[in-house]
């Protein structure tokens, strides 16, 4: 199940990358590479982190040809999307929640500590969010919007806690992807988020 | 031949990030930077991507001297350098064909699967690039502007189509090296370019 | 004393991260995240650059809590910084200088030759400011500033160069350590700086 919703979500990703780089008056290679970065970036991050070669998207040529492809689609489709926005926001939150566990695993499985186990799934579950603002120039949408990386944290510790007590691991899962759905759901919903910290000091210089 | 291919490019490529961190004010030691990331950071994030340890450069410390000697340079000789335009555009073209040929060579050698070779030599063409216009805070010219990352695929496909039927591997170098570069070329003279995605939504977020 | 000073080191980049990132309005996961990324973010990517897996913080938690946690304490208290600015420009100063050494250490130890030992002690000292600041979006402030990256190459070269004639390796460290910070904060009082290359062309395109 986690397979099919991972395909669905760097799908999702990978057209959300393409969007923003037609926001930047990208051409056909921009929005291709932009879309790769936005779907595979977070697990690429990851992986280079933890010494975990080879980089999985390099063992999974299919990945590519779909990213690069769903970022190509989305050149065509665009002008439609806009009525997608909420099927969009729910693909996006899927993604999320389900990169994180992912990225949990993967560390898990290298015997790393818990709290580079949360780490981990934090980043695979945003980095593609953040490179795609990066290359378009802009701060990472993902630190400033409502709750949304707080999402991915809630996620992997859920899940490590229920790992934890001994829950059955497909129980487990199935948890931790549900409560994080729907807190995200939840979270555009009633527009929740964290304290924002604002500073703008006159004189001081970092 | 690539070597000394290699050489003039990555001189080029450091001259061409001394210039944009020039537009950015910034100072001796950032210019020698920007510099040295740029002629020297699209094979640095190939080799990170592909766990190709020791990272290539820190293997060839002359490579670092030259690089951030050329940025250096460039500072003194910025004034004159817009007569020689044409001569840059030429070396710079020269330098995305050598890099994207190098990168193509480091992953086959690591025995990666086709598609992996293929964004290994456009990884190592442009990222130089775009590291240079990330730390210069402005959107990757790369992906905008005239054919140019797409000269960088047509070369990598070109390259290994030739090995696959067995043609003999100095003439497909020469081959994919002088294709690419016309084409290059031919794409600056006659303004050559893929379409541009722009999209301005009024009211979306993604 | 290198650990203390570290410590000490890794919290006051911390907060300067989480000021960044509250002067781009960012949430309190957003400044915990720029607070750890400013902090070990040029360690890291030492790490990665030198294939020196696994990466220093995976394998020491409290490096994570204290960072995070001096991030946030600093939401709460930055409304009294600005009069303890002049302390945190010394406390910057440290980290600077040994952050560089720690990074000159690491590379000598997996034998690296001596020009990449050096950047390995630059890279350490300000990739973790250059991360911030591509994080907020601003063109990094150590490479435009007066004196500071430069500082981080001399206290490399200071240091290797006492190594290299063999003196004490107390004594070498406590002399790098006070140079450097002598002359960080000498280049702070008279504002001392490398020469600026500013370039602007009319219509020249790189």
């Amino acid at each position: 199940m986690l397979t099919t919703v991972y395909l669905i979500a760097i799908t999702a990703e990978a057209m959300s990358g393409a969007l923003a780089a037609g926001r930047r008056n990208m051409d056909m290679f921009g929005v291709a590479l932009i879309a790769f970065l936005t779907a595979l970036g977070g697990g690429t991050v990851r992986d280079v982190l933890l010494g975990n070669f080879p980089v999985t998207w390099t063992q999974h040529p299919p990945y590519i040809y779909l990213t690069v492809s769903a970022g190509l689609l989305t050149m065509v489709v665009a002008r439609f999307m806009h009525r997608l926005q909420r099927l969009f926001l729910i693909l996006d939150a899927m993604g999320l929640v389900a990169f994180t566990i992912i990225g949990c695993n993967v560390a898990l499985k290298l015997d790393y500590s818990l709290p580079v186990v949360v780490m981990a799934g934090i980043i695979t579950g945003i980095f593609g969010g953040i490179l795609r603002d990066i290359l378009c120039n802009q701060t990472p949408q993902v630190l400033c919007h409502e709750l949304y990386a707080s999402v991915s944290l809630l996620v992997a510790l859920l899940y490590l806690t229920l790992l934890h007590f001994g829950v059955n691991e497909s129980v487990t899962m199935l948890a931790a992807f549900s409560v994080g759905l729907a807190m995200r759901l939840a979270a555009i919903r009633w527009r929740w988020s964290l304290p924002v910290f604002s500073y703008a000091p006159e004189r001081w210089q970092s």
